[in-house]
């Protein structure tokens, strides 16, 4: 497992890290499998959407905004709970098929950190599994 | 891995793909493990959810077109910013464990493709996983 | 893969597995990979948030009680669409990643079972992964 650095520059936004996972894979030996993406945070998320147009990375920030927006009656004294229900829909890890070597992502698909509750400075766990013995011949 | 073609007929539709994905498990030698089913899309997604009574499918469409209507001022010229944000909700992966040679799945569940910019011809990846071998004695 | 039963007592609640998921991975030979955690229902989820402040589980029940309400006008006849669109929304398992034989998880984070339609007995597949031969040297 590699832990890589992620700082974050708003309290909400979407960082391409895609660039940064496949280095992690190319220093492994990994061939066939797959590799886990995970957040050790609970006010974070990570996730894979389009990596063309930063429009569609901002119009997901304010469908986020409307389905949980922070002025809720919350309980938690931080402040934060929406950043922890935004983190919980959309999800702390991904995981990425890996062929030849490579990870198998769509033509338009980045993967994404998404910051709930910035900026700060944050952490990504990757993970490389392995297919096995067992092949799909 | 293996990559399956899947038509979609509506804009928005679940599609059972559970049996497509036993076929391509049959097909490798796996015993234990996980399936990783992947969708290379931004648009789309891939659920487990009820096999059975298909009203909770069409009740799924109802409460994610509440969730994210597609009149929400949205910057994305595209026009189809609603099907990104749905597909980050549902989510563009699930993992099903395999023990003996076999997905397991609970009575009710199902595996569906989700697609919420149709109707398209998509794709989905299914790569088998190995538990390796560590095995739970 | 190992199961184990988790009873719940409302039809609405998260309950922490963290210490039951750690203790099947101690069972297990495993290093380094993964532990997927899967629920085989359709009513109820697994999702990782805050393990220390019980206020954001309660906060984090009621952001979703206001995203799916229990009267949307569903066609379903069992009457707990909500509970199927909440477990689609949380999502049906976690990947955590494993090394040196634990579960790598941040200081805040904890495991939660997530009932959508309880009471019930329910249960949860926890299944060791490998990251096989290949390392990340």
């Amino acid at each position: 497992m590699i832990t890589m650095t992620v700082p974050t520059e708003r309290r909400v936004c979407f960082i391409d890290v895609t660039g940064r996972v496949a280095e992690v894979l190319q220093r492994c030996a990994l061939t066939d499998g797959a590799v886990l993406v995970t957040v050790p945070h609970t006010t974070a998320a990570v996730t894979i959407n389009e990596n063309a147009d930063p429009t569609v990375r901002s119009d997901l920030e304010m469908a986020l905004e409307r389905l949980v927006p922070d002025d809720l009656p919350f309980a938690h004294l931080e402040g934060n709970s929406d950043a922890h229900a935004k983190a919980m829909l959309v999800g702390g890890s991904v995981m990425v098929p890996v062929e030849a070597g490579r990870l198998v992502l769509g033509t338009w698909q980045g993967i994404f950190f998404a910051e709930f509750d910035g900026p700060r400075q944050r952490r990504l766990h990757v993970q490389p599994l392995s297919a096995g013995d067992p092949r799909t011949d």
